[in-house]
């Protein structure tokens, strides 16, 4: 045959910013997904699973004056006949696509549309250390009304779906705004709309979480010195016109009553705040009929979230234990939810006004919180492996490991080169397994088998002197027909 | 405000080739998926999802010739600083991910490492009739092993995954061949590899199914009128040429150890020929071991699959009952699982061959089957709608709902304008709900609630007279305080 020069081999890598899941990761998340998707099917939410791809137009990205459409997406060109054609890309949320469908099919929807998708979406962004240009999004959206109970209805999903995942209550507080009390704030404060100083003020407020009141009022007003040294510049605004701002930040109460009542204060004479106030104390009513207290959801007017976005009440579910962080510090674990209301996306493709609201799980940040509580892992995962003592007697094993699947029993024969009993063993450990099964010529004969209980046998090498090991057997001998029943007793005995 | 030129609004359509899955579409998929991963599970098979992108060079696509990667799949270019990065594209199967994620991980997986996944592909081809651009595959694969236990096992495991998603033993038939005995019947034959004699011979025996042992025996000689009237030429073989591949295809006979004497007529004195019989007869032993008999896995020389890519031993799931097709026809459900060995994949990435054989389910098409069977779909499942009489009340409505929910009974308040009380229930009806709750004034006042049983309501409807629609009431009136237990009785004397 002709020598034919070889391309060189390929690199076995995942892309940049990409990554792979293995194993309890992919379970896991799974597990969990599954869970809340039972909640919103009880609350009445229907999946919905959009296609992963979908014209640049339909998701909003396209920039005329661009050969390109932006960074923020992956996207290409279809090819057509003419060699050029439409601009696909990978959705970016699982928003923009709700949307799209919603304007496509809402002839065959019910109106309102509960909606729940869960899957995942990627960004063109810079990838960097946790990350990732994939990941996992959750989402409940109501579409099609703008009663206050649709929102409030999430907040109470939204509370229920945490404690059934696994975060007891008292370990986060869903907590809730309007946007528009803040507009009626900004009414009062006579600051003119779509100006620079509106946006100046939201960035400041959106400090509060790390500078409190006095720090906010020193950059609404005349700036600050940081703690590492640098001077902030203020906003500019007077004493007098900081003061409604601070009443804002500052208005929540032990008493939602009582909150209310300052919010009052804070918006004046706004019509727009008193509407926000007015939703608010709906939601609050609605959340207090259902018998959802403060302990779980409560009214406060320092959530500030996404606020070009939004339009009405808006939510954010927060985990208030602490974690260490990276730099060994405490803190509070912190926000693993946030939605609100937005009713201007249908509008974009139909021309008419549809109101919804919806929330958005962070599905990534709340594994990673049930495992800080140690509500993930924990259970013993491993198969239970047959080794290969004799490698004619393959049907043998095969058979054994037919058994105990059969009994429900996660098992396996090992597959690998049976020669070395010793990498059988190594692999049993890589694989976590908790049992192995040994049937040599002798064993056969006598018609029985070895059973050897792995972690006893790690605990005891790891801790005890060699008379307690010779004590505690972690290896036992029994009847081959008693296989399958000397497993599961070990496993349960593991497992307790 | 100065006036802005709107841009037209975006089109709310699914790109060409893709589309949207709603509600038990989704919901149905996901919990067969989950029942498969069950199975895998069980046998040991550990989770794996890589990422949906790839490098084009490490999916095996790259066109080194031309500008763009070829349209099989969609690409597109990374923009570096320079204006040109990787090419990168979503990934069209579940294997040529594992072949790179093993060869990137391999020092920290088991091997062999069992694997399965589960997930969407994307595919660059023209859509047709129920063929679309994304669609969902579910693959297991053990990866580093060359026994025949490994194969043995996947088929088995098909098996038990069939009848675990509710198809029942008798209505499907797991096939097992081995790529080697069709080689070694090639050879025995005198084809010389690599030239388009075996191309052809091996293109008319896939067509065994359809014409027949005499219309192959008339395709490999002289050629053939087909139904149509049109001649199909002939691969040119003499009679006796044509004559093992004959007693090939009908190899397969009552008794397994009878087909293995046919194969070993057929195959003649050629080694590779007699390797794959040997093969084919370590998995008939072990699948006996097991308790796999021939009416779940049996040894049939008829089964071709996807012939470039396998190198050993190739397995197929049929399922066997009858459908009627899009033109009335009867037919065999067909095809819902296939898969084999391929010993070459990782090599392209490391040098060294790997030996690997796995399997794919074809999501989809195993779905369409359960439906046919009548396994999906029968349970109600529309929401409880406690409709909305007041809108005062709303708060009264939420937490009706809220004691519903939280008994686990799936329910909704209605959301839209609640002005027209048809629409409500035209909403109910269109949600599919079982029960409508309704509170007016009146039962405000007396302590009690309506609840209307919309199915029998349905039922009445249809095929009652007057006289029986009185006596059968669907509408009850209860103490408010015993919404939950009725609503409760009422959903199980549906089910049942």
């Amino acid at each position: 045959m002709a020598k034919v020069k070889k391309a060189p081999r390929p690199k076995a890598i995942t892309p940049k910013g990409f990554r792979d899941y293995f194993g309890a990761e992919v379970s896991e998340r799974s597990e969990m997904l599954q869970k809340i998707a039972g909640v919103y099917h009880r609350y009445g939410f229907d999946a919905l699973e959009s296609s992963a791809v979908e014209t640049v137009e339909a998701l909003g990205k396209f920039l005329p004056d661009v050969d390109r459409p932006n960074e923020g997406v992956f996207a290409w060109q279809e090819s057509d006949d003419d060699g050029n054609g439409d601009w696909m890309a990978l959705r970016y949320d699982l928003t923009a696509p709700l949307a799209r469908v919603y304007a496509q099919h809402r002839n065959d929807l019910p109106t309102p549309y509960r909606r729940y998708a869960m899957g995942p979406v990627w960004r063109n962004e810079k990838p960097g250390p946790g990350r990732y240009r994939q990941f996992y999004q959750c989402d409940a959206d109501t579409v099609g009304t703008s009663s206050m109970a649709a929102d409030a209805e999430i907040c109470a999903m939204l509370s229920d779906t945490l404690e059934t995942v696994g975060i007891p209550r008292g370990d986060y507080l869903v907590r809730v705004n309007n946007r528009k009390v803040l507009n009626g704030v900004l009414e009062a404060m006579g600051l003119p709309e779509g100006e620079g100083a509106r946006d100046n003020v939201l960035r400041t407020i959106d400090k509060f979480d790390k500078v409190g009141e006095a720090g906010v009022r020193e950059l609404l007003t005349k700036g600050r010195l940081d703690a590492s040294g640098a001077f902030i510049d203020g906003v500019g605004l007077s004493d007098d016109q900081a003061e409604p701002v601070i009443a804002f930040l500052t208005s929540k109460a032990a008493d939602v009553a009582k909150t209310f009542e300052n919010l009052r204060g804070a918006v004046g004479t706004s019509v727009i705040g008193a509407e926000g106030i007015a939703e608010l104390e709906q939601i609050a009513d609605l959340l207090a009929a259902g018998g959802y207290g403060a302990d779980r959801i409560e009214i406060d007017p320092s959530v500030v979230r996404g606020l070009g976005y939004y339009t009405g009440p808006v939510y954010e579910a927060e985990l208030t234990f602490e974690i260490f962080d990276e730099k060994g510090r405490k803190r509070q674990f912190g926000s693993v939810a946030g939605g609100g209301r937005y009713d201007d996306l249908v509008k974009r493709f139909t021309g008419q006004a549809v109101p919804a609201t919806g929330v958005s799980i962070g599905v990534d940040r709340l594994l990673a919180a049930l495992r800080e509580k140690g509500r993930l892992g924990g259970r013993v995962e491993g198969p239970v492996v047959v080794t290969v003592m004799d490698r004619d007697r393959m049907a043998d094993y095969q058979s054994m490991v037919a058994e105990l699947r059969n009994a429900g029993i996660r098992a396996e024969v090992y597959l690998g080169n049976p020669k070395n009993f010793g990498n059988q063993l190594k692999y049993a450990d890589r694989r976590g397994s908790p049992i192995a099964v040994i049937e040599g010529g002798d064993e056969k004969e006598n018609g029985v088998v070895q059973i050897k209980d792995l972690i006893l046998g790690a605990k005891i090498a790891q801790s005890a002197t060699h008379e307690e090991w010779k004590e505690r057997p972690s290896q036992f001998e029994v009847p081959r027909d008693q296989l399958v029943a000397k497993v599961r007793e070990i496993l349960e005995g593991q497992d307790g």
